[in-house]
């Protein structure tokens, strides 16, 4: 048995997200359907670094799957890639040790959240990023971004829906905000995250870049572990998972 | 009778072109159904600067229709987008004169087509560029575009579908390419253009960028009239009209 781990990206417009489910188009369902063709029709699974919803993209997603084949990696590559969709992609392809795992072996992920802060709508970016037609302090924001770095419970900031039991403490090693004409690139660096995290941290920024917030509340906020106190998950598609790292 | 003048923007992917037809998803389709919608039921009829094919998305379309309505430009503007699908979007709304045609009053019209000019797909760039993976010499594809410039006749680069009567002769005031590390942009700037002219041009441009061909070819293939001599034409997702002049 050969285990092989992959870097995929995936334009998530098209997909109910990562993980499969019946009579909806998935990247998961995707992969499992070319890998198990390749494997002349004997189930293939896939594992990812983790899941991402609906509309989610990924710039370097990580996965294995288990095989009896032996193949040279760039074959590999070649093969899978004949048999996906164009809105997915496998970037590289590697023999992984027996003992790896694309979910447990994580030691740091990084998302990123691009909005596009303009009045008019542009067609070309509706799948791509959030717009937002309100004006924004982004000095305010990088100042909420810093007081987020550190390790800290992110139990405000999590999903009421999230189902993970243990703790809630997660270490974010970079929070950054940078502002490129119309558009405004969110940077997050951590050792995981949490469901929807990123989603609800970037709905609160939001309100500190308009003013209705203090960018002082973050500690509060933290503190609280309160998530009424928290408002509204951004869209999708403006959320990238844009790189997992592992050990070595 | 009032006639409306409109600034439009769409993503061609999820298009099957400009054209009205049946069972498909069409630019006129989507924009005659809102605006018939807005008319209480009344059919109202949209005329475009030029069709375009599907896959082929626009920047500055121009369109026009008539009314009987007597309302301010802006709320014309919201009144339609909140009828639209995210993928097509009014930009500008005017009023114009009753003598006015937004095809047969056209004075210029620009052109631009993209290529990502890598071997390695990207996810992100599938509709928006066409993927060009070998090396191209630009100051060849350069050479050749100022070739292009000026008044000839194009039956050479005009596609065997094509049913314009008359001449076939048109002024190109601008064909330029630029290289911006992997991607190429081309523009073509001109009276007007056959159909499929600028795919087909770019055909013979990626040709001589490959050097298959020499930029002083272009002459040549011009005076033949011989749409024989020239190659593939180029899919449409790397086109977009960028922009249509008028009069005044």
């Amino acid at each position: 048995m050969q285990k092989v781990k992959c870097i995929i990206t995936y334009d998530g417009s098209g997909f109910a997200g990562f993980q499969i489910q019946p009579k909806q188009r998935t990247v998961q369902g995707e992969l499992e359907k070319a890998l198990t063709k390749m494997h002349k029709g004997s189930y293939v699974r896939v594992h990812p670094s983790g899941r991402t919803d609906t509309g989610v993209h990924a710039i370097n997603q990580t996965i294995h799957f288990e095989t009896l084949y032996d193949i040279p990696v760039s074959n590999w590559k070649r093969a899978i890639n004949t048999l996906l969709p164009g809105d997915l992609y496998v970037k590289e392809v590697k023999l992984a040790h027996a003992s790896f795992h694309a979910r447990y072996d994580v030691v740091e992920k990084e998302y990123r959240y691009y909005i596009w802060n303009e009045k008019e709508a542009d067609v070309f970016k509706r799948n791509y990023f959030y717009q937002f037609p309100y004006s924004l302090n982004v000095e305010a924001i990088q100042e909420a971004c810093k007081q987020l770095e550190g390790k800290h419970d992110f139990t405000t900031f999590s999903s009421a829906k999230a189902t993970t039991k243990g703790s809630k403490e997660r270490t974010l090693y970079q929070v950054t905000c940078e502002k490129r004409g119309s558009e405004l690139e969110l940077i997050f660096r951590g050792s995981g995250f949490l469901y929807n995290m990123v989603r609800i941290i970037v709905g609160v920024l939001l309100d500190i870049g308009q003013e209705r917030r203090e960018p002082a509340e973050i500690a509060m906020l933290l503190d609280s572990k309160d998530r009424r106190l928290v408002g509204e998950t951004v869209p999708p598609q403006g959320l990238y998972l844009w790189d997992v790292k592992y050990e070595d």
